[in-house]
């Protein structure tokens, strides 16, 4: 931590601060300078919050410099993750995966056709939601167990893997049978009691931004799974929320190659719910693989017009098939493959 | 629902529109320009999403109408929501309530200390988190039972009503019999799940707006805690994100007098989250009372400079007795009062 | 300026950021921990930017310290700022300022009529638009020099002081004969020559906060003016843009102690803009003076219904009268006064 | 526009809103449901505002239809604009323009060595500032005309197109003889006076969204320089104002597909100011080209450590030679190509 005094601050406040920073477990410098006094506090103490300094007496400004996560940053493993599936699919190393399916499980028919399209269009994960967590309570809000187990079925049927999310703590042990990935949403990225117990799991996590997390955000809650010794995780952008309101998110594509610098995790794209309309998902899909995501999920609908949810942003069939080929060319264009 | 078509739009488009509106539960009535036609949309269907129109072919724009809040819009309660509790003391009437106390629960000797300045500054409320949900998974995070027990006692001994915040479902048995009021944090404002249990417990609840939420969003919200049945619900501003970042959040004070028009809730003033810094509280607290709020909730601690949490942004115990007497001016002012 | 080097940062990477410093100008204090190596960079060269070490290699990060601002920051007058105009009022005194008026000049009888209304309501300048910038170049453009005359012609009648918006440099010297106050608008606040010839000036300023503009960029602005040798300056808080829609924009009543704190310029609301609907004014005016303004200017129309600018933001003339009576009694719960 | 009454209106309240609708020249189309009156106004006025409406009592909702601009809409040109250069390159076509150089022309011999690591890595514009706006006074403010005649005794040296900033009405006449192409900066998107001055100037304009600037917006200022008869008009994403701080500002990537939707003009992306980082230009101007840019702008510096402005953000030479080549295989895939 970086701690500058205010020109005129008093040597009584200097040394205050001197004495928070020592019993927090830092090691001071001081350097005095002819306009101002710096104070840099070296060690990595458990608990402490940068603002505290920003409010004492005689403090212009405080930095937090040490970063608080240390296992999913970029130094804990240079070489970067892959997750490994138990199909033998990997995550996180030369291809591009693809992932897709509809918002939600609504019957075994629309579940399984959708499967078959997604295999049809190279893709190796089969995405759909059995509990969907609703803006409204008036909304559609899932079939639960039934739909585990058709997204099961289907996907065994079609040679698929399943991502689905989990909602809540209660869900873990009942969802670990028929899935082979749990997908955290935004609106959980800061659930840490649900990510705690994630850390525990022995199943792949998706965990999402929230819509308005920092990276920073985004990588101490990895931390909180990272740190129950679950390294199966990849993080995901899926848009933030801003001023602009023709999107209904906007989706932060620099936050692709920034996250490959920052940490060793996969980082995952989802231009459904980046930009949440159809006709924009193909260009942003494209350029998610373009900007360097280790894979896409897309909402993909075998009616879209029918669907029980998010049907404005699901791809109709045949626009997720001609979507992938040509994700498949930017993909080699960058030195990557789509399977 | 209002669809406007664009000025090219076949008849074809057109009347495709109109019979998905109809297979909807709309009855439609069109109106032909001669540059465009404007679909309306009467009647409420229980599911539909206006983004789905947006993307139909032919179509410039859609509107959605008829709010989904059926239970929090001001219609329904035109004269204005009061929570009674169990001491006889009101929210959302008359008197601007105070509610104050540390943000964790540390200690028998810190939490009875609180509860005597919190009663002696002529607060009604102690606050206290036992449960905390931290952004790090290396930070403090609770003294859970045991600091609800201390709450309740402390309580009792200086006659002052306990509000904690709730975090998950597993936790609203457990609280119950220690507390006076629920406290849904920003974070939580969109567990649907955790509301709707809410929405079942006999016990008045204060939900926090998320950082990121719209009024919109916070309305939808309340509703599934409303549509269970529990009606003793307040609503708090607690400052969004922003791109300032001078302060930790933009506490958006204009939020009071809107939730005051388009709800019939109480609304709840957070400066102590709302801004972040401790220097900044007071002001924030006497604009929120001049601006309509129904209460006020700050961090106040006996001694920031050694809390486990959210130092910065707690007040010093004379600063709350002395704050307290200028909103007691301010709340004159604006014809109310404080106990 | 403070670097942190990333903890595997060789002793050739950290040489390199040394002599980077040093080129600069400064002197460059080095702390060689276990984990990772601190440089403190002490002294103020006028030209440099943060972002460039930021890229460097070997660095993890890096923070300015000094702030550029030298006149603009609280300590180059610690006992703050008083705006003197010719007929004796003060800005930044005691006594909060009321300034009120229609969005746009449009004729004799609408302006002479708005000034009576605003001096009878208790105020001390008039407000009013002469050039006006719109968003659609098919909207009212404001009369110009003819309405400068009006509002000098009708402020001299009334006995009220002229504020009104200059957007170019080449209006200044045209604008001057005829008020007592230039305003410079939120969309000019980095209209970096414009504030430059504003500085030359021998009239007080007004300048309104950009709409997506950090207070560090408002200070950095009137730093432009100030260096020039204006120092009758004003700074205002008019609302920023966030993802709420339900208001124009986001009025951030935190600027206003914050303003205070870190700088000796007065500070005024402007809750009109501010939040962009006229149910939404009173309550903001109020949470303003509340807040530490040191004036509040609002939009007010004798006839807002058929204003040919901003109608839905104008207050009808009763209200004015109205609330500037209850922000006589705020005013004076926090110790100030209005005339 | 289309207004929904509150379930609870007056027969009076309607006709007064009805009324107001009729004087502004809308005809309107009344449709009476159950549960709400919702009045269509067809037409389109020269002057309204819809905030107007929101404020009307009885009024619940209003929302604007017909879009207030005319000449940017897609519908006025559906084939799309082409904008022809002197040389005869075309922005707008098949081919994805490349427009480098340094942020500040600094010396002959600067600006010429990049010019000829922009001739030879593929380009057509040399970019650089001879005016530069700096957020501080204290920064270094650009070479003016010395500035202007360099850039084009290089670029014809080289083979190269000039673009440069303009940033004031009196610089239009001035700037004219030396180069090909102005460019109006985030700042000056609402300068509406600058912007109808462009549109009377027979030389092509590039013009940069607003930092805080909707879509919308950008096609209002759009339409100022196309009303004045000027249709060799670029627009340009470079980036909005979020929360988010580890990127200068957050390129909204999706506002190349959306615009090129929404408008006939050609869309060019700046990745440089996009995200304000070295590190990360050449992820997203793939990704520019990948989401459909119709051209990119870049910073590159013969040697940004040197540089007198925007270092940090500047490319190394031999960095857009490589970036070019992989933009090169990315347009391709696209179905597009680089010169």
């Amino acid at each position: 931590m970086i701690v500058a005094m205010q020109s005129g601050a008093t040597e009584h406040e200097i040394q205050s601060v001197i004495e928070r920073m020592v019993d927090l477990g830092f090691n001071v410098h001081r350097t005095t300078g002819t306009q101002q006094t710096i104070l840099a506090g070296v060690g990595t103490p458990a608990h402490f919050e940068v603002a505290e300094f920003q409010v004492l007496s005689g403090v212009q400004e405080a930095h937090r410099i040490s970063s608080p996560y240390k296992l999913a940053g970029r130094g804990f493993r240079p070489e970067g993750t892959t997750v490994k599936f138990k199909n033998g699919f990997v995550v996180g190393g030369n291809t591009v995966a693809i992932m897709a399916g509809p918002c939600s499980v609504e019957s075994r028919e629309q579940i399984l056709q959708s499967a078959k399209i997604v295999k049809a269009a190279g893709g190796q994960f089969l995405r759909g939601g059995a509990f969907k967590p609703r803006s409204s309570p008036y909304s559609f809000q899932g079939m639960g167990l039934e739909g585990l187990k058709l997204l099961r079925e289907v996907a065994d049927e079609t040679g698929l893997l399943v991502i689905t999310e989990v909602m809540e703590i209660s869900q873990i042990e009942l969802m670990l049978p028929f899935i082979d990935c749990f997908q955290v949403g935004a609106r959980n990225m800061q659930n840490f009691n649900l990510l705690r117990e994630l850390g525990h799991a022995r199943m792949p996590v998706l965990m999402k931004r929230g819509i308005a997390a920092t990276l920073e955000e985004v990588l101490l809650s990895a931390e909180y799974i990272l740190a129950g010794g679950n390294y199966d995780l990849m993080l995901c952008e899926r848009g933030i929320r801003t001023f602009e309101t023709y999107t209904r998110n906007t989706m932060d594509i620099s936050a692709i190659p920034l996250l490959k610098k920052l940490t060793h995790l996969p980082v995952i794209a989802d231009p459904s719910h980046g930009v949440g309309r159809r006709d924009l998902v193909p260009a942003m899909a494209l350029a998610s693989v373009a900007a360097g995501a280790d894979g896409v999920i897309m909402e993909m609908h075998p009616n879209p017009d029918k669907a029980m949810s998010d049907g404005a942003q699901s791809l109709f069939p045949d626009q997720l098939t001609q979507l992938v080929g040509k994700m498949r060319l930017i993909a080699e264009a960058v030195g990557r493959k789509i399977e």
